[in-house]
């Protein structure tokens, strides 16, 4: 007999959350642009560790007791806050060692949606391979939840999961009957080769443009830039490895 | 200056239309398999109108009131319907100048979330062209909505909008920025030379096979076997085109 695989489900927006959602998979949070590319980035500097919260009023009361708080609204930093959501903004001289408090538009909405199953974690780009070796070796079903923007789908979200899907797969201890997961192995085929021009076309990168933000895309979009695993344990975010340079 | 182009988008899921909905909008539901093809295979053979419920019970109700009832879930017909939702139950000899009350898994659930917008059309591979013809003649935005699987997210809705999308494009009249519709568009493109092919791997075409329902595939992929444009309007289904033969 076969040995049993595990499954991938692809989840386009939280609001279909519910229809995937399975207390015992893993669930991989994903927001290309930029949330999860910049809590990887933040752990590659050796942030100690990240509060996710979902509501601009738990950021503020936060920043009152003198934390140290990363949050913005639709590509702008909040009046009260430290710094925004880019991961230039995670340099090592202001996160080394420190406890960050941290509030997006999409991507902290997404983590604490996820927060019931088992186990999440935060996957982008920079951390792919690394990501891809450790869900492999934890012998569960996978739910990769697209932090989409404002509940809608996107491309920049759905093409990561189709290159985390195909790096799954590949390993030959997956399978997959999920559609979602299917189109997004095949739009990740599409991009591979060209993928900044491919994201030309994503509404995402215009919204970006248009804030003069669209400096930091091909950071988002460069592959396995560090090893860091940041997962959520406890409503913090840390990272479970210690191995960061490559 | 140039004209003003209308916009295109897709909703790949019933959860996800109040995220797109635009009461000025034209609303195109589809349902590939089965109900928007059964749909339009109903108004080819002349039915003369469809009532679409999407509870059980109303579906009933309507049984005692004397009604023809086509009724399944899960793509098993109900005890007290006379048929299903497989296009060969339209036959002309059933249908022909009757009212028939219509309600499915997913189909009419959608059509129901959608009547809250300025017009409802029904689409699916068996007229696209003439629909494509009749959505450029109308000068709105165009939301295409998915009736999906269960509310997740499907393979054969997504290729559907993918070449109604290409279509309208080609036209000129329309332009696209949402994410959706240059995803489906470029999944129709990878499946259009050989799309029953590509539909193997489709989680509902093996919920189908399982069912012995899968025999309707290659008609429900078939490409432009009507002229039939059926429209919502005062909660019936009706055909505003005369021209049924091509």
């Amino acid at each position: 007999m076969s040995e049993q695989k595990n499954l991938i489900e692809v989840c386009f927006s939280p609001v279909l959350f519910p229809y995937y959602q399975n207390d015992d998979s893993i669930v991989v949070v994903v927001d290309i642009l930029r949330a999860t590319t910049t809590i990887c980035t933040a752990f590659h500097n050796c942030v100690k560790e990240l509060i996710p919260v979902a509501g601009i009023e738990e950021a503020r009361e936060y920043k009152k007791k003198g934390y140290i708080v990363a949050a913005e609204r639709d590509g702008i930093i909040l009046d009260f806050a430290d710094i925004g959501n880019s991961p230039e903004n995670f340099a090592p001289e202001i996160v080394k060692g420190k406890t960050v408090v941290y509030s997006t538009t999409n991507g902290t909405q997404a983590i604490e949606m996820a927060s019931s199953c088992s186990k999440v974690a935060i996957g982008c780009f920079l951390n792919l391979d690394a990501l891809s070796e450790w869900l492999t070796l934890q012998g569960k079903n996978i739910i990769i939840l697209c932090a989409g923007w404002k509940n809608k789908f996107n491309l920049e979200d759905t093409v990561f999961s189709g290159a985390l899907t195909e790096k799954l797969l590949n390993t030959g201890k997956f399978d997959t009957i999920c559609d979602s997961a299917l189109a997004s192995a095949d739009l990740w085929n599409i991009a591979k080769n060209d993928i900044i021009n491919y994201m030309t076309k994503a509404a995402h990168r215009r919204r970006l443009k248009k804030m003069k933000l669209d400096h930091v895309i091909p950071y988002c979009f460069s592959l396995n830039r560090t090893n860091v695993i940041p997962i959520v344990s406890k409503n913090k975010i840390i990272n479970i490895s210690s191995d960061l340079i490559i």
